[in-house]
């Protein structure tokens, strides 16, 4: 299964692509930054960010797509852009038929560092430890999207179906649960309308 | 002068197109409303959106779109869906190559009735006049994609190219210009990652 993160921004959005095998192997396969120019136009940085993530999907044909939920509550001046990147990157994943999963940056953290509130640091060195990679990936800032990809191909197996029952989860599954059960109740909030 | 104006919405997102004449004579082309259906996934919803206006643009050809401008400030539980759909807009513009404008509800209103307070009622009485409709636009809330097409079409000469000297404008022109460059300058701390 291949899976392909995405960190969304305007700017620069992250993507990183791993293989998922059998008993949940990862293996690396590529990592980039789609950019698009700070002084050009607002729809002409959209288009570039969209030609961008296209293209990457065109090349790998991922089997899901996992990209990281953008918040109203984030107080960034750039939550406008980064939630237009998410919205690009849905948009060209569904063009494709290919399935959308859509993880909190808590949830990221706590499925590969067993740590929600883990440190940056030690979310790339368990990148790299479960991609077996020598060096850490670069462009730096790429990490994330290769967490993101981890993230979806560690979660629990009925996390997005949500038919698993509690007493049948490792403890880090629950709190990965309980974490993805907030971010759903977020995210309906946030759908009201 | 085609002008297709974007009130831009996940759930329901207006398109007015108006065509623009000599001496800035208006008239009314179409009006409706992209819908998505709130029970779907996200990225099924956006491409619903995204097909909508693109189906528009491909059917109006217009020479300029208009947006309703987006702000983070804004409290409203729906601003990232509406900030994506404003995206998505400006996508499908940049796709065909047509110009993209951004502009605030305060800019339409001013532009439309001179007061950048105006109530949603005396919008829509103006949309009427300026278009020489004899009933109210429908479905209602689309008047709003009609306000920002026409905001575009009256918009002073020197407003978007921020070259008219201002001892030029009309009191009012000289209130939009104010208004523009107040919301050029929030959208260049907006953009500002």
């Amino acid at each position: 299964m291949i899976i392909l993160g995405v960190d969304p921004g305007l700017t620069r959005c992250g993507v990183g692509v791993i293989e998922a095998g059998a008993s949940r192997r990862l293996s690396f396969i590529h990592v980039d930054v789609v950019r698009s120019d700070p002084h050009a136009s607002q729809d002409l940085r959209l288009l570039a960010i969209y030609d961008g993530l296209a293209g990457k999907l065109d090349r790998f044909a991922p089997d899901a797509v996992s990209i990281e939920r953008v918040f109203a509550q984030s107080n960034r001046n750039t939550v406008l852009g980064t939630a237009q990147a998410a919205g690009l990157a849905m948009l060209a994943a569904a063009q494709r038929g290919i399935p959308v999963a859509l993880h909190t940056p808590t949830e990221a953290k706590l499925a590969i560092t067993g740590n929600g509130q883990a440190h940056k640091i030690q979310v790339e060195r368990m990148v790299m430890r479960f991609l077996n990679l020598n060096a850490r990936p670069t462009p730096p800032d790429a990490a994330d999207a290769l967490a993101l990809a981890i993230c979806h191909a560690l979660r629990p197996a009925g996390a997005l179906q949500g038919g698993e029952r509690e007493e049948h989860l490792t403890e880090a599954q629950r709190e990965w649960a309980k974490a993805a059960q907030k971010a759903a109740h977020a995210h309906s909030v946030d759908r009201g309308m």
